[in-house]
């Protein structure tokens, strides 16, 4: 954790708790205006105009400010909140997650709860996730955990969901073999959900990381396994399905995984069973690769840049650095904007917005000749 | 059968016996010649000019005229020999081979023997290959089985080798339902090979068809293996293996049905089994679909054309007529030729080929504008 002031880690851990995630314009005021001062135009109920949505979003939960309390669970489970201040933040990983805001329920997390010894943004840099159904076989958990420990002896850390079948499987087969393991959850990281699960959720925040955007105490409910679901895929460089019937919920993640152009694999199995099915499908239709073990995966996730940050199609943006990226991002198709609105609209400070266009138009991607900056015609 | 003399069809037996198939050469001189005429000339060692192949080709068994006792020998087994010049001859099926003929062991059968109540022609029109490891497990024989009485049901006639394993299952499922099935030997249709499978080849040949371009007696033996390969491969609108281990007969028959343009598909099953290895292989390849039940299976064939005629990719001579189609593959990549010259290539006589060449010329698909022949630039 930095050297954040205890005011500042309150505003955001106040922040963290005062909207349902995903609530990207609530995350848009924070960067503009800081954790503190957003907190507090919260409170009063006195926003900037165009802020009706956070306004909306925030009303049921303003008046209640749990952070210290939050905070103190966290500390007492040995867990932090990291936000996108700390060294730990994965905003690469993340990125894809605010270019998807305008998806339903879209959108990064405002900051995460973690517990665990391991670096978030280390831990997120090459991981795979490994999802799939609850009711799974003894075929595909046994598959899930080989899967896992192969993965974790390649370098790669295993994200799942911290659920009965193919997710259990997979954070064990990682900890067998002595890898790096990540359970997002869709409660409180001191809620133990599932409950059957209690020990394997402690053993994982023991060697590895237990994730949630829901401040402790946060109850598990239907909408927030979708929205966990979001956060599986983001962190994950590469996602891989290993046993999925006709309808399953690890179809949703794959479907995020798509969404944010995250290489997907599905491991097939007997014809003869229903827990395969969804997994057929995908790679039938195209939608997945056809994997059966650990190097199969990392061929994926090679294939697509070996790093977190995946995009589909390819463009001249790709690969920028964040800063940059949500700058250019922040220019409109047509027309082009003043240094001030870029920073607003892009939530980053003045100077640091110049800087940014001072090297994008280096590199020929935008054209400040004008009076305005708008995107290079090359492109 | 159609009316043909005893005089041609044992012609046509000799032929059938004098080369070790496949023998492009000795089929194309049939073509031109006759039965009758080439048997003769093969005999006296005098053939036209340019045929070095065919008479090295027939040099060991040229003295030996085995023809009317194998003919004897399959009417005591109710078999019967189909010539290109029987009505249910599947020429249709087999062009494609001919197309590969430049290719190693490749080229149509001179003539094919056939034992069982079914018209060789219809069996082969909407036919599908059901192919698989000799050694296959309980898994992969449920599901060729199943898969077998699916397209059966579905009136698709179920083509497999006879051997043990996958093609057992294959043809007992096609059975069990009623349905058509052809096995393709590798060895003469007198030999029950293999011999533990005499019970069913002779099932097959009741109800279905049993095929070989083998003469009675022939003994099965390993070059001919590779060679029926191509006839499955052929004989299938799609080809289907069901279960192959890393290095498995059932890629050869694969590889064959990729050359003559047929798609493939490949059934799934348990990543730890060696048997599935080779069609998760074929998959994450790109190289066969996955196939789940006889409507993916189906859809392939559909996907495809639905008839028994595929190439790819796609050029303007596709869908020809069969006379048309061989007179313009008789035309060189470059230059012309004379009526004359093209009769003899294509094994056609001349006032074939200038029917043929006339309506081509209208399609504008040849040239003869100069005096010789050639393809239109157009294409």
């Amino acid at each position: 954790m930095s050297a954040m002031s205890d005011d500042d880690r309150r505003a955001w851990a106040y922040l963290a708790a005062v909207a349902e995630p995903p609530c990207a314009p609530l995350i848009a005021l924070a960067a503009r205006y800081g954790a503190v001062e957003t907190a507090r135009m919260i409170k009063a109920r006195k926003l900037p105009a165009g802020n009706a949505a956070v306004l909306t979003a925030t009303q049921a939960r303003c008046e209640t400010d749990s952070a210290s309390t939050d905070l103190e669970t966290a500390h007492r489970r040995g867990a932090r909140l990291v936000t996108p201040e700390d060294d730990e933040w994965p905003g690469w990983a993340l990125l894809a997650l605010d270019q998807a805001s305008t998806s339903v329920r879209g959108g990064g997390p405002l900051a995460l709860w973690v517990r665990g010894p391991a670096n978030l943004g280390d831990a997120s840099a090459v991981a795979v996730g490994l999802v799939g159904s609850r009711a799974a076989t003894s075929y595909g958990t046994h598959v899930a955990g080989r899967l896992a420990s192969g993965l974790a002896d390649q370098g790669a850390s295993v994200v799942s969901g911290g659920a009965y079948g193919i997710d259990g499987a997979a954070h064990r087969g990682a900890l067998a073999t002595g890898g790096r393991t990540m359970a997002v959850l869709a409660c409180g990281i001191d809620r133990d959900y599932p409950s059957g699960h209690a020990r394997l959720l402690e053993e994982i925040g023991d060697h590895g990381l237990v994730v949630s955007e829901y401040p402790p105490g946060t109850t598990a409910a239907k909408h927030r396994f979708l929205t966990r679901n979001r956060l599986v895929a983001a962190l994950s460089a590469a996602l891989v399905v290993v046993e999925a019937g006709r309808r399953s919920g690890a179809a949703n993640t794959a479907a995020w995984a798509r969404n944010l152009g995250r290489p997907l694999g599905a491991v097939p199995g007997p014809i003869t069973s229903a827990m395969s099915v969804g997994c057929h499908q995908m790679i039938a239709d195209g939608q997945a690769a056809l994997v059966i073990d650990a190097p199969s995966v990392l061929a994926l996730v090679e294939a697509s840049g070996h790093d977190n940050f995946v995009r589909s199609p390819a463009t001249p943006i790709d690969g920028l650095p964040p800063d940059q990226f949500e700058v250019i991002e922040a220019l409109p198709a047509h027309g082009g904007l003043r240094v001030e609105e870029i920073a607003f609209s892009a939530g980053k400070p003045v100077a640091a917005v110049l800087t940014a266009l001072a090297v994008l138009e280096v590199k020929g991607l935008v054209d400040g000749s004008s009076g305005v900056w708008r995107l290079a015609e090359s492109w």
